[in-house]
């Protein structure tokens, strides 16, 4: 009798179990069907981008702006639709939140801007956020309840300098707040204007462990994944950036009575140094880069020989240690051309706008996984350009995913992505969410 | 009986012309022993330098500032205290003027001029017509007559453009007069204000004959005799100038997201281009010179890869043929390093500020016999500096004297040459414009 009792219960237990894994089965069956809807994701990146549309075909709708304002009730609207229930926090960040199954559970979050740089395009930032609201539309459409709270996060003022996730982690300075955006209005005045309390930033605070995760979609804004007809870039981070400003000292003299052999000549002192800086960066294996992009000579007359370059050099990579020996390498030639050249050299950092953001390893592999399973092309990589997601990767685990950009252009009205690229990245950042839902963090 | 007389008469011409010509040696004898107050000359130099004395120890004395005309009547009383006769041209030249012993012949004329650039020195300009001012006190002094009327010209804003020595050759424009010049006076006004009439600048005009000579000491501005120890430059020519805008056009980028090898770096190239300059400029013999002097990257951020650069090119050479030679080879060189960084390269000429103005080879000849007989060193040399000698050089036979620039400072507080070294080009002067008063032209 006992046997046979503990027999029954033992077949009941694992009938039930059966009857649960076929249930979790069938469900990852049905989500495993899931797809973004292209053509309203297009048509909804075409509504928005009517927000600051510009004669060029591009979008102008800076931080802040007429237009921002403006666009926001129009996202707000396609939030609601997809089942969000909008805040407003003291930042200004729109939150679109969904409830799980599972209250114990942190949200998982994912997001982006949809504010511009002046006379950008249609798609930085834009495509990101209407990729998100698209996953949680097709979640409702599909009665797909994740077991993690969902939240959308529109982040206030990305091109000013990654306003809104800078509140949100806590690192927004009351200097910034002083700052006028390319809206005219300072940034306070922005916030305010915005619906937020710049007054009450505090409240915006999240904390480490307040998310699951964090997950970002943006368009490259390199030509990496297009050139090689790559899907989907797996970021493996956002890079470190160093800026410096480098002073080289000749002796200004007359350009006509000075013999070639007599100068100190700043300017072609610099252009040794510019060429340096190239062949340093380029030297090494890796995806490291240094640019020089701001140069002044003075006295800046054709007829008088510079005796004084200013010139900026800005060097990126995953790794501060790499930056830190390229710049080494750097200053080594620079040496050696102030010897040759008869002038002076010297090199004062500039605020690092910006230490290495690893993403999260796991998120990296889930979104690989994605796109392997989408069969979709990826690629890891590095993020030359920065995001709000390093400044998520701060409090939570963070990944990005990038689609391509057509020729590597961004921040022009030239800007595109085509309309399956933008499908495609948000079907994995779908199915990343729900991946990241399944899983124990 | 006849022959006793023509004897006679022949020995009577004889002892003529023994006496004559031992009339014209003891007056060489008398002259070639003739030299300058080298001590006077200096301390006239450090009172003209009194007029817009500058706190770094150099002299702010532009053209038409009060400065400039509270200076003036200084000059014209030591020019009055020399023997001239001072009249004020229409163009505001100050001309002082000593009658020959014979009234069939035209004038030497021999100056230079006393405004500064902003915050220039003591020398550019002032040890000229000082210089000019002494030789003629010294002839005074000495009770010495020339055959030729001898003049000496202060001509009016040579650093805003040669202005008097342009009115006098009659090639200043109108549009010339309406610029605005250093002093914050139109040029008109500034003619006005000397004493000068702007609206009869005809009647400054000099003609093609109108000088037997015309002779300017000046300083080098360049280190080439200060540097080889030696004392006088006998110029063989003003250099022609020759300007270009250089238009780089690459591709403007995102610094962070673009590959080293996706770029088309307009500042790059831009780099190349300087040193390919340089190189050209170096590569064969000669005294021409080459220099860029103004550079501008655009959009000009750390973070933007340049998608243009423009910047200015020089050449100077007091041959054409070689700056056209020399220009074709930098456009060779542009051409491939426009094609190495994918940018494409394009030169404007901007209106050639000269073209070369060679000195009288007769007049080179009689300074250099000058500098031998005083015992001073010598050496040919082109000017690479603009002078009013260049314009004079149209309507007389021109010659000019350079004194060294100590390390070829000039334009500069800092500007400076020894006294003994001013008294030598003066002395030159002096024996330069007595050979000339002795010869037929």
């Amino acid at each position: 009798m006992k046997y046979r009792f503990y027999s029954i219960v033992i077949h009941f237990l694992l009938i039930t179990l059966l009857w649960i894994s076929s249930c979790l089965f069938a469900a990852d069956d049905q989500t495993q069907e899931l797809r973004v809807n292209a053509q309203r994701l297009e048509q909804r990146i075409e509504k928005l981008a009517q927000f600051g549309k510009t004669q060029e075909g591009g979008v102008n709708r800076v931080a802040f702006s007429d237009e921002d304002i403006r666009s926001r009730p129009f996202i707000i609207s396609l939030m609601e639709e997809a089942g969000l229930k909008i805040r407003i926090d003291e930042a200004g960040n729109i939150i679109g939140r969904m409830e799980g199954t599972d209250p114990s559970l942190s949200p998982i979050a994912f997001g982006s801007h949809t504010d511009t740089v002046p006379h950008g395009g249609k798609y930085d930032g834009a495509a990101g956020v209407l990729s998100a609201v698209e996953c949680v539309q097709v979640l409702s459409e599909n009665e797909v309840k994740a077991r993690h709270p969902l939240e959308v996060i529109v982040f206030t003022d990305e091109e000013g300098g990654l306003i809104g996730s800078k509140a949100i982690i806590g690192i927004l300075t009351p200097q910034a707040l002083d700052v006028t955006s390319h809206s005219g209005k300072t940034v306070r005045e922005g916030i305010k204007s915005l619906g937020g309390n710049p007054e009450a930033l505090d409240k915006a605070i999240r904390k480490k462990g307040d998310f699951t995760a964090f997950i970002e979609i943006h368009i490259e804004q390199g030509s990496t994944l297009a050139s090689k007809g790559i899907d989907i870039g797996v970021v493996e981070g956002i890079v470190g950036i160093n800026w410096w400003d480098v002073t080289i000292e000749g002796f200004a003299n007359h350009a006509g009575t000075t013999p070639m052999d007599k100068r100190q000549d700043a300017l072609l002192a610099a252009a040794h140094l510019i060429i340096a800086v190239n062949e340093v960066v380029t030297g090494v294996p890796g995806r490291q880069v240094g640019t020089v992009g701001r140069i002044r000579a003075e006295p800046g007359a054709p007829n008088v020989i510079p005796g004084k370059v200013v010139m900026s050099l800005e060097l990126r990579d995953l790794s501060a240690k790499k930056i830190g020996s390229l710049f080494q390498g750097i200053v080594d030639r620079a040496n050696g051309i102030a010897k040759k050249t008869g002038t002076k050299i010297s090199f004062d950092p500039i605020e690092a706008t910006a230490v290495p953001s690893p993403t999260d390893p796991t998120i990296q592999k889930i979104i690989a996984e994605a796109a392997e399973e989408l069969g979709l092309g990826y690629l890891f990589m590095p993020s030359g350009a920065g995001h709000d997601a390093q400044n998520m990767a701060k409090i939570a685990p963070t990944g990005m995913i990038f689609i391509p950009s057509i020729d590597g252009i961004s921040h022009s009205p030239k800007e595109f992505t085509p309309a399956e690229d933008i499908a495609n990245g948000a079907d994995v950042l779908l199915h990343t969410i729900l991946k990241i839902d399944r899983r124990k963090f």
